[in-house]
């Protein structure tokens, strides 16, 4: 039987997940495992504030040095969120000789490469399966199950805020702006939903993942990046009656040294795998070489989920004599010999408003024809007040020719309202 | 730079797809994962038969001991299948001191206990990712990622061949002999399918399942198995009507120290992350008690994928210091303190022929009001020559208790023509 020495920083939804699921299940671990995790020390920045778990008093602290300095503190729980100061208190951690597990997949996606400098130098363990889609084991597949294969590409729904907000606007028919203060009132999104709703949480998630699969680093700012704040019921309803579903999606793709890695709203069809992935939870479809098609579903977020991924590590980290690093060049520039394109493929939903008069739909194809763009499907309404509602999708194309063909078609009589990626594979 | 010297027990379609897979992306393995896999020697039943890789004939053998008892050999794959003299081959090689990594869920399953203290004695690796749903990683996700959770339910979709059937039919509406033999000229079913087609493939994969994810051996002999073999089209379009999906389902579930372990043709509500894997994939569906609900899919057979699981087996193998072992008491009875039971709880979907006359339908509500089981939904179509269809979905209600109300029901005016379990949840 080991005894494990354990520090939390932070003690929020997650730490107190960590605490009740330790506190609860450490006897099955420990008859199991035969390890014992001993939580001395817990980082607060007020003592005194009420918890969801009954945390004992004397465990709290607000001085960092006492976990990150304590020599008989082996391992080091973050939990604080935000770039700063967990990297640096994680960095100390490491320094000081400690296994390091985060759930800070924003202090992760920016400073992986000194975090894992420091993990290397150190000799020390770094785990984050927790900072990627909560309970889905998606970082311990891609390190250990997905060696065998080129990774050609990733396409996950790994923010739980956003795709509830999309599966209530689908299901519903409702408002953006509607449905998102409903998700505010339920603790389904943030007060600032910014890092949720912009896609900032879903491109760091990105960055992590797709650097694992490519075996290459591919920062945080690299990634294009647009979130859900424009996405209309209308267009949503219209993609329904093609037989398309709307995600905002976090997709990376390779193809031999170039890559593409973008975070937008995209229709799917249907009978996707990721399109009857609904409320809060997250999945990632992933296509390698030799395993083909594949993909792993569960909760994204959540006190419980999440406390599952971090003490799955900790007992991984138990289980190894060797901490497991990935083996690329961890740099917080993109790889060398890699290049990352905003000029990928796919097909396109376009949405316009248009004068209902001879030579509008010639003028349309015209422009659309003139960068090599066809039309799988087209949908046109009856004119309301002479304006009539164009609905199309067209054949696999590049980003850089629909966004030319658009800027022609925009004119007096056309109006471009909506154009959403389609990934129709 | 390591080299490990491998043989092959074996060189069918799998055997050539891990061929192929080293040969091809031996390279990035190499970079990545600073080993080289040589392969010394491969067992075969004849040397001059034609094969889908160019394998070259001087590493073939007809002389198991050419591999097992060859000191260089460091692993041995085994990719046999059936019980012996699979089983006997892979013991001396463990014997040996050999790593083994096998894809052969029948030998594993059946002789588990055997092969484990025998890796264990010599303090080898034995893995089997490959035995159970080709490329999906849920041996090393249920042993090393959910270490954190009390599983409670596992339902899966891990037989190819039947949910191809099944899918067709459910698509085409056509009848299971029909579906069966164009499986079999696609060459998707076996010429004699009855491993698949009674569950007896599913219920090996259950075994080894379940046994990991209640830390408890769970024999092959005590799981309750049907086939699809006399599932009709009718019934599984009745289901669809209701809102249903019929899926050959491997289940287990744990409720303290009983569980139920059982293969057969389920229905669950379209909804079901389980109901949309179509065709030949495979999926797992499992709750922890912390993860909550969580799914992985993929390819559970075929070349390719299957060698993605043996060479990732392969480089974990390699990645360890120490081999990993179940730590449950394994053996060929069911672990003690644990009781299996056949009289689960389910929803159930049952067809009935009745004459058309005052009081049939009495005479089945009090059958069934008998046993205290409750109807969620009733269909009665339009008689013909006399005879109504009845179709139903009962509440929750006991395998034992259904039983005893169909006996009651099953008179000169009611034909019980079918009953069906639905997993509702």
């Amino acid at each position: 039987m080991k005894t494990i020495c354990v520090g939390f920083l932070g003690c929020g939804n997650i730490g107190c997940g960590v605490w009740k699921l330790l506190s609860e299940f450490g006897q099955d671990i420990l008859h199991r495992a035969q390890v014992k995790f001993k939580i001395k020390r817990i980082l607060v920045r007020d003592i005194h504030k009420k918890r969801d778990e009954t945390v004992p008093e004397e465990l709290l602290t607000t001085d960092p040095a006492q976990i990150t300095d304590d020599p008989e503190i082996q391992m080091v729980l973050e939990f604080m969120g935000g770039e700063e100061p967990a990297t640096q208190y994680m960095l100390r951690a490491l320094e000081m000789g400690k296994t390091v597990v985060t759930a800070n997949k924003m202090a992760l996606a920016l400073n992986w490469h000194i975090l894992q400098e420091a993990a290397e130098k150190n000799n020390c363990g770094l785990y984050y399966e927790a900072a990627v889609c909560g309970a889905i084991p998606i970082i311990r597949t891609t390190v250990d199950s997905l060696q065998s294969n080129r990774i050609e590409e990733m396409m996950g729904i790994v923010n739980g805020t956003t795709n509830y907000i999309l599966t209530r606007m689908s299901q519903e028919g409702g408002d953006y702006a509607d449905v998102l203060r409903d998700a505010q009132r339920l603790g389904l999104a943030e007060p600032d939903p910014t890092s949720d709703v912009e896609g900032f949480d879903a491109a760091y998630k990105l960055s992590i993942l797709s650097s694992l699969a490519f075996h290459a680093r591919v920062p945080f700012d690299v990634i294009y990046r647009q979130g859900i704040t424009q996405v209309s019921s209308a267009d949503i309803a219209y993609g329904k009656e093609l037989g398309y579903t709307l995600k905002l999606l976090a997709i990376a793709k390779r193809d031999g040294g170039v890559i593409d890695a973008r975070v937008h709203p995209t229709f799917i069809p249907n009978a996707h795998p990721l399109a009857s992935v609904n409320g809060s939870f997250n999945a990632i479809f992933l296509h390698g070489h030799a395993c083909d098609d594949m993909m792993l579903f569960g909760r994204g977020a959540g006190s419980a989920p999440t406390a599952s991924a971090v003490v799955s590590d900790m007992l991984y980290a138990v289980s190894r004599d060797t901490p497991r690093h990935p083996t690329f060049q961890n740099s917080d520039k993109l790889a060398s010999g890699l290049t990352v394109t905003n000029d990928w493929r796919c097909s396109f939903y376009v949405r316009l408003n248009a004068s209902d008069r001879p030579g509008v739909l010639a003028h349309i194809t015209a422009c659309l024809g003139q960068e090599g763009i066809s039309i799988r499907n087209l949908m046109q309404r009856d004119a309301v007040d002479g304006h009539a509602q164009i609905v199309m999708i067209t054949h696999d194309a590049g980003e850089c020719a629909i966004r030319k063909a658009l800027a022609a078609i925009d004119s007096a009589d056309v109006r471009v309202e909506s154009m959403i990626r389609v990934e129709a594979k």
